[in-house]
């Protein structure tokens, strides 16, 4: 430790703890606003938001820490390239050189227009009317622009955007990938079996008090490793997980009295965004590994419990029978094959966060080019209402009957989050590519999950994916777990075997 | 805005307001720890914390604070002694110069020998073993002398102690004071009545669901002006209220089933607590004015709800009826004549926190006592146990049978707070003298209680004690509310009244 290396090591270490300590305050502060916070506390908390947020930014950016990473840089780039030490030095290189070609200005400009923007969003929504956003659109994409501009030496502009959710995902690979994702996609859709049951009612719909709900879902969670010594479940209006610290994961659903299918799923899809957080190596907690390693990666593990897991034919035979016993009156007569088809069927619909499983990327492709179109100026803010409508029009044969139901009906475009959505895909794609090598690994995976046993299940996602946290860059991590390059074809296969053996490819 | 000292001010502003945020974070965290987090938490918990507390002691410790003051403090020498602006200036230099006498290693010392020393409590506590707990107690004397060496000019090193917590209250005036409280109080004590209602049962035990608790406590709390849009209540161990933030006041409380009384009681001096911090005027939140101005004053507040509304004859008129018919079962005929008597009885006990109004203060006495002489040396740490059983006695006229009903009881001292514990009676000492005061304005407040309106008995708080925050320090605004000096008269007065009128007394 006497070495000027290990010395500046240690120093960036010291110092990266406490920005993880920043990261686990702030989940907490988001989480409580999600779920506890009093209405009127709002003001408050958007000022305690931009405090961390500022001091957060200024000890990243502190000139002490570009003197010890050029201090530790020589030490490091004599070790073993996987080395944990050698990984952490690169990733907060990586974290500060991004916050320093920001300007401070400019960073509060963003933040400043992010609060203004959703709030412009939540306006126009609440009018139904585009006409009320479209500024703070135009604000947010010229905002958007100047950020692109601090990193000259993207191949794309937009990959700058990419890569604050999915480092290392660029344009000239994106393209390709989702041109592949639709053209696969849109034959699917439009050759499956369409009609539900006839009455339009769902199997899991009926009455269902939030008490009743809750411990149902808690009991389903329990089954599969949700311990109440390091795990919570609260109820929000829109369901979200949060690691806070080692030891403090907490998922959050919501309660329609009117259906048990939003809670159900819900649960799963959070439940597997919080097992990667709370299986993240307690040994790199408090460092810069110590977190995910991108979006798409964390949406692979949600979608993977929610639809790979919780929309299979083991699973519902594990579920219906206990569904069918905690509330004997509305769903007694429930089968497993009847919610598995039932939860496979194809529905083309408006709005994504209720789509399908089939449908549900082809919403995705739309956004990611919208927005890649907005962004390259081919596509002016006035005509995106219009281009939204005659896409859901050609992608999946819906009419947008209004902004609401259209392109006002998603927050992230107001909150300044472009080059977001694509990470949705992203691990739709990596969680059909995971799941064909956890079979390889564990042959009788979906007997297991039959029985309700999802260990081997949870001990193989959390060495193989979980553990490592930032350590891989995701492309990284999915080669080293699936040996492949990202791709479509899993994905596309998974999704033709599950409609035909649920019986919904015609004929 | 272009002079030099206004100029000066407003950056001053600027930064404390983000230490306003980081003690509104520090707070949530707080709050969260007591109320949500998994046990399994609390590593990490203990980490963000530390961290925050770092930040904000950086912050107030940076050199530019000092040059800042230096350029303000002309200015704000020329302004009203009342401006606002030259209270803030007052304030941010006291701060200032307390955070930079103390070495940042002897911080560090003092909130590691915190943990530790709660650690050895915790420990201590389960052997029911006070040996185990003298090293660490001893450890927090020898660092409360090194902290108070930091002020030399301080005309006792214990009053370097009681500074933190109530700012201006020195030995010089402490020693007087509890000296005539003690001998006030032995007699009152000794004098009155003994024995209960013969059974031992209070008129608040029986069996009461937490769920039915809360729902009563509840809409007790929302008769007196608690909003669910700003205000939460959740369970815990040990209740404690906190400010989050403007619009965001959070009571706990607990649920003994066992009895009533312990979750309507902690519920009104929670209330006391919370309105004192909700009442701040928001005008001066986020900035060194916006806090609290001592813990006398704070617990004035809750004690003021807890004992001199809750307990009194007009209070019980009102909730009597009221619990009679929410559990007709257990208190169908509970009286208020039954609960104002009992409620007043003089029962001496072991337990601080469990000791009725009159005997309440000789805990607090004692302990007073024994911490000063701890701290000047002429009481060794070995001889505390003895000195602490021999002063129950002397007081009280109870035989203490083990450390855990003795000296191990209250987690304090082993936290290193020394100096804390008479601020307990300082609030009861003000409570008194800020009802009288408010009698003399609002002459018909009990009437109104009787009928369960406490609108002018808020709104005079609110006005008077409330939304002052920190402007003045808590001598002046007890002098400003009340006219008087902090003395014992009127709360030796207030008791006599109320055991005679509750025919406590003996003939």
């Amino acid at each position: 430790m006497t070495e000027p290396g290990p010395r500046a090591y240690a120093a960036l270490l010291e110092r990266t703890a406490a920005l993880a300590d920043l990261r686990g305050i702030g989940a907490l502060l988001w989480w409580d606003q999600g779920t506890m916070m009093p209405v009127a506390g709002a003001q408050s908390r958007a000022h305690q938001f931009a405090t961390l947020e500022r001091i957060a930014h200024a000890q990243l950016t502190d000139p002490e820490m570009g003197r010890l990473l050029d201090a530790a840089d020589p030490w490091a780039a004599t070790l073993d390239p996987d080395a944990r030490e050698r990984r952490m030095v690169a990733e907060i290189r990586r974290d500060v050189e991004k916050a320093v070609r920001v300007p401070a200005e400019l960073a509060a400009e963003i933040a400043h227009a992010a609060a203004l923007g959703e709030h412009a969003w939540t306006e126009a929504r609440a009018a139904n009317d585009f006409g009320r956003f479209r500024d703070a659109l135009a604000r947010q994409i010229e905002l958007r622009h100047r950020y692109a501009a601090c990193f000259p030496d993207a191949a794309h502009p937009y990959d700058v955007l990419l890569d604050d959710f999915e480092p290392g995902l660029t344009v000239a690979e994106l393209r390709p990938l989702f041109e592949a994702l639709r053209n696969g996609l849109v034959p699917i859709v439009a050759g499956a079996v369409r009609g539900g049951d006839g009455d339009g009612a769902g199997p899991l719909d009926g009455q269902f008090p939030a008490d009743a709900q809750r411990a149902f879902v808690t009991a389903m969670l329990e089954a599969h490793g949700f311990d109440s010594a390091a795990w919570r479940l609260d109820p929000t209006i829109h369901p979200f997980a949060q690691g806070i610290g080692v030891g403090d994961t907490r998922l959050t659903t919501h309660y329609d009295e009117s259906t048990l299918d939003m809670a159900l799923y819900s649960c799963l899809h959070e439940f597997g965004h919080g097992l990667y957080e709370a299986g993240i190596d307690p040994e790199i907690a408090r460092t810069p590994l110590g977190g995910t390693t991108s979006l798409g990666v964390h949406e692979s593990q949600s979608r993977l419990w929610e639809n790979l897991v919780g929309r299979s034919r083991p699973f519902c035979e594990w579920i219906a029978p206990r569904l069918a016993s905690a509330f004997p009156e509305a769903l007694g007569g429930l089968t497993p094959e009847r919610l598995y088809v039932d939860g496979t069927r194809v529905r083309p619909s408006l709005i994504r966060i209720q789509a399908d499983e089939s449908t549900y990327n082809l919403h995705v492709v739309l956004r990611t080019d919208l927005e890649m179109r907005l962004f390259s100026g081919t596509l002016t803010v006035d005509e995106l209402p219009d281009a939204w409508d005659a896409g859901m029009h050609e992608l999946l044969g819906v009419e947008v009957p209004d902004a609401v139901r259209g392109v006002l009906q998603d927050i992230h475009w107001g909150a300044g989050l472009i080059g977001y959505f694509p990470t949705y895909s992203i691990g739709n794609l990596m969680s059909a590519q995971i799941w064909e090598a956890l079979n390889r690994d564990v042959p009788d995976v979906e007997e297991r999950i039959s029985r309700g046993d999802s260990e081997a299940l949870r001990h193989w996602l959390r060495e193989r994916v979980h553990r490592h946290g930032r350590t891989f860059p995701p492309r990284e991590l999915l080669r080293r777990v699936t040996g492949e390059e990202l791709s479509v074809e899993p994905f596309l296969r998974y999704l033709r075997g599950k409609l035909a053996d649920a019986g919904h490819l015609g004929a």
